[in-house]
């Protein structure tokens, strides 16, 4: 099976995934060969973003370009959308999808990943939409997991911060849950934990899960046991005037020294960025602080999946 | 004659228009052959916006790149020439245009076209310019015509909407009027009907055309005449709080099944989008709707008139 | 010594620089030669401005392309910084210099460059930071200086208008001040006079200067003596209700006839652009006139710059 849009976490199965893996590996090995990467010239990417975000933005642009592909795109999604007012997100996906070869969309809206796929005459790629998802960015950490662990089942992760809002570790769960051995450890403040329907989804497909609230005991008790710990930004407007919770809970979701002297030796240290107060700099050097090779292998896997929506073979 | 500059519609003869046609022609074949495309490697286009306009941006933007070309640019007009302030738009495009090697111009003010050209050391194509014109979007659609219909002459159409403006219809009708056997019918709201400096410019050429206001009536009999029924939205701003009027034209000027059981089999519906009510979406199943279509040629008769401004053969 | 980062005036010395300029000779030689220009195929350049810079960003941007690079970049600084509220300049830097192959960053504070330069796993060229340095810019002028005087040594230059707040003139006085016999005229309203520690930078490396303040007649003399006259413009705001100053020091400070007449036939006209009333157009066809040359110099120097902390040989 090939799949033709990246919509959402649940259509991947393994096998989808480890043949994205296959072409991720590939790329990479060509570019630490030095092999000249003009697989995708001649193809032109659209950045198509009703919201704005440089990051994903220029991991998209990036990985196009080194693949000698070119780019169009607006960084301005609210203007994009004002002028477009009266163009439905499905007249502007055929129109702009008559111009290039695949869409990376991005929109406030969820489910309009799935509409831009139904009328799309090329690829669509969902870069985040509304609350729901955000698949590739999730499959870049599974990627990175695979890669610095040799593999993905049997793999203990502890979720750290703000988890209602993490749209990547939303669609990283569902990802997790196609894989045998699993032990997820949700760790937040009370009033930003987990939804339900995820919690709901992983006792449906038998995934081991624990969930802990607002506790600094639970975090050191959980650091000893995982392999990866998973930091997110604690969000100060989440928390208004209580600015006193705020100050409570960045401080017990902060990285520090104890938790650093709990972790085990073969523990990493992953977050998605930008960070806040939870991830010190002083933690950079820490050779289980991965979350630069996270965005090198994010890389990677971008240029693997264009290959493989493209239909363009990596030998 | 080699035109430099893309102005207005008026510096065309049939002739000129001919040669740009078979310059679209042979770039269509190319890409259909799967011939590679790099005619304009290491040429550069500028998108000098100074008003924002997305989609044509990227209609230039990917003409370019398909073609091997690299874009610069700007998309946000207000904050480009905030910055300029201070500077002229001759100081400007002498700036830019000692960068690269032509310019797509769009500009809120009528004949900043023509000012551009006078000083630019490369060829400036007007991407619209005040409420003048935009003539590369009605040349896209004379091709469009040409290449659908086997030719312009004797092409009767009727335009549709908001006559008044429309630059699109304006540089269109310029055009046919270079051709001989035209019919013309304008049908639209009193109050958005056609300007008079173009009617006389009409006469003056002897080109047949008739007007027909607010009516129902007259559109089913217009519709059953035509080889183009040419659509454009009707603006709600333009009724202020005369929402009834809005209702009541926008009634009249929308494709219903009577118009689509009136018009003929071979007649064409055609529409520059963004669409509003006047062009619902279950007409684009009809074999008539070529809107898809003028897109599509729209992207080969860009690249061809890049080709042609920039004096690079195309065989 | 190869530089790796390009951040302020006073890192380079003699030699370096005139490294530099061999490399700009070798693209220009090359360019008009019609040598393929592919150096820096496969190389990605980033544009990370959190300040807006249409110019500058369009400079670098087309130097990166007409070598066969790419470019990513936002050109909309206001909304990249505050999206990245949250990330550390530093952050940024390293992320998106794990994106790319250089760095341009402009930045609002002083000292920017140097901090992007100490976390940064590429290149970074200071393309303006807060009201501190503009380095390429002085460098760009310098190059036109060599090329068009035949060598910098000796040379006598008057700047004039604002020179308390123009950092390409801060800039470029400090590279003067590298080479020998140079006779430096300051020329401003008292209240946009030099700032101190320039001119102490100046005593210290013993480069000869004068002041002049408001006057006329002293500019007339002036222009009677060097080989340059360095124009910039002078702000209306800074007057604020004052307009009688700011008629006063406009009238005083343009280019006119009398002037014109005084300067000697192989003195050059410069003027970092955009212009204001002090340099009318009709100067444009005085052959002394060469500020459109600083534009084409600057390309061939942007071009030879990013080849050389690239580490490309131009050969």
């Amino acid at each position: 099976m090939v799949l033709h849009h990246i919509v959402e976490a649940q259509q991947f199965n393994k096998k989808t995934l480890q043949e994205i893996f296959i072409f991720a590996d590939r790329v990479k090995e060509r570019i630490e060969r030095g092999f000249p990467l003009e697989l995708l010239r001649g193809k032109i990417l659209a950045n198509l973003f009703y919201v704005k975000s440089i990051r994903t933005m220029f991991s998209f642009e990036t990985a196009m370009k080194r693949l000698g592909g070119e780019v169009i795109g607006t960084e301005s999604g609210e203007a994009f959308s004002s002028e477009l007012v009266g163009a439905t997100l499905e007249d502007t996906v055929r129109m702009v999808g008559s111009f290039v070869d695949v869409i990376v969309l991005r929109h406030y809206q969820s489910g309009s990943a799935k509409r831009a796929a139904e009328v799309s005459p090329v690829p669509i790629i969902n870069g985040g939409d509304g609350a729901a998802q955000h698949p590739t960015q999730a499959i870049v950490d599974l990627y990175c997991i695979e890669k610095l662990m040799g593999g993905v089942d049997g793999v203990s992760i502890a979720f750290l911060g703000n988890l209602m809002n993490s749209r990547t570790i939303r669609s990283l769960v569902y990802f997790l849950a196609k894989y045998s051995g699993i032990k997820i450890y949700f760790a937040s403040p009370r009033t930003l934990k987990m939804k339900d329907d995820l919690k709901e989804y992983l006792t449906e497909h038998r995934v081991s899960f624990s969930e802990s609230f607002d506790s600094a005991e639970d975090l050191m008790e959980i650091a000893s046991k995982v392999d990866i710990l998973y930091l997110t930004q604690i969000p100060e407007d989440h928390f208004g005037d209580r600015i006193c919770d705020y100050d409570k809970y960045r401080e017990i979701f902060r990285i520090n020294q104890n938790i650093l002297n709990r972790l085990r030796k073969d523990t990493f240290i992953m977050h998605p960025f930008p960070r806040g107060d939870e991830l010190p700099v002083q933690v950079d050097k820490d050779p289980r602080a991965i979350y630069f090779d996270q965005i090198k292998y994010g890389q990677f896997l971008r240029m693997g999946l264009l290959c493989y929506v493209l239909g363009v073979r990596v030998d």
